[in-house]
């Protein structure tokens, strides 16, 4: 018996992601440096649920309205109005568990309505942290699949490509792949698995000098190191769960 | 005496190109499979100009209001009502010589017509047969650049990529690069340069696959290969002019 595999594309942009067909298929959102790992080890940590929102109004509006935790940074410093950041080292057991956590972020989230917008069979995020959570899911699924990085405003960046690379790595024999940019992101995870810090590094990555010029290395390993916090994350109703 | 390099930015699809700064740099349009790479070869060889066109009754328009000759392709064949094809073994020096060449290409046409909507600086075209051209240009301008990557119908393609890593490859060291897009070319043309036929098939890429399904293996080879026709190829007027 001949069995057809499912489509898996590679969304390097935002603003590249109407070009594939959304609407058939599950969209993993990836925005490595840092929205989809603190959202992964949030929840991972007992977080009841987490409300992703675009703007820092939109953000403070829903803290008023339910119980809640409200975050988000703007230019690397937790932005006004607004009570916790977007690190992931904010959110340990002892804090996040029970809780709701209303966060804002500028790409993950800009993403994540775009495929909401065009009718996306499932969303999940995706980041180092659960790594294997969303390969498994993904296996298990047997469905089309679009890995959608987040990138920087629009701007095609290294660690979301990375990441898009290494799910292509593990679990790309289980689907077809007729897409450059899944080639070009497999080929970078396979020069930087060794160290993927120190490729982030010697590639000089926008992010990694951005981050860093805000003392944040070690949340930069942390979102590169796989498994940390590895659940599955699915959007429902409005809310990010597990 | 500090002195400060220009910056130069990869786009990797049109789709991405109003994100850059367009209107203070030259940009290089690339279209590597074939269309740059036809381009450099028939002025080359002597052709008085080439008028890129986007669409074939435009091809056609043209070609009836000048004495020139009319070329284009869609699905690998020569478009009805145009007279020869996209490939550069076409235009060969007693052929071409003196003539003025009206070639319809998708991918190519529209980014540069974008580029000049948003008021570039200058306009080159890029392939591999004038990579040398090029990078000297590039060099003795000391102006911001924007390589900027023809794809296919947006999507990211390999090829596009891997000559836009080439030419970082050979002159990065000139420009100031502030650009995960450029770090992503750069790492593909390290790992591909060895034989950039070889890398196209093992990577499975779709215009290898598309063109080899029509039999043009030899045409890759060759819009793979530098410094085949070497010449600068610059837009003016309406045309590409040597």
């Amino acid at each position: 018996m001949q069995t057809t595999k499912p489509e898996l594309y590679t969304v390097l942009s935002p603003a590249l992601l109407d070009l594939y067909p959304v609407e058939k298929s599950i969209v993993v959102i990836i925005d490595v440096l840092r929205a989809t790992s603190t959202i992964a080890t949030a929840l991972y940590n007992g977080a009841k649920a987490i409300i992703p929102v675009d703007s820092v109004a939109e953000c403070i509006r829903i803290g008023k309205q339910i119980d809640s935790i409200t975050a988000g940074e703007r230019d690397g410093q937790i932005a006004e109005g607004l009570e916790y950041g977007n690190s992931p080292f904010e959110y340990p057991r002892e804090f996040i568990e029970d809780k709701t956590l209303v966060l804002t972020t500028t790409n993950g989230t800009k993403l994540l309505h775009m495929a909401l917008a065009e009718n996306a069979k499932a969303i999940i995020t995706g980041s180092f942290p659960n790594l294997s959570a969303v390969c498994d899911f993904l296996v298990a699924q047997n469905q089309p699949v679009i890995l959608g990085c987040a990138a920087w405003k629009n701007r095609v960046n290294i660690e979301d490509t990375l990441f898009a690379g290494a799910v292509i790595d593990r679990i790309g024999k289980h689907f077809s792949i007729n897409c450059d940019s899944s080639q070009m992101a497999a080929t970078m995870y396979h020069d930087a698995k060794e160290d993927l810090f120190e490729f982030m590094k010697v590639k000089n990555a926008s992010h990694y000098k951005r981050l860093t010029g805000f003392g944040l290395e070690k949340d930069i390993r942390y979102c590169l190191t796989p498994d940390g916090a590895n659940v599955l994350v699915i959007y429902k109703d409005g809310k990010l769960v597990v």
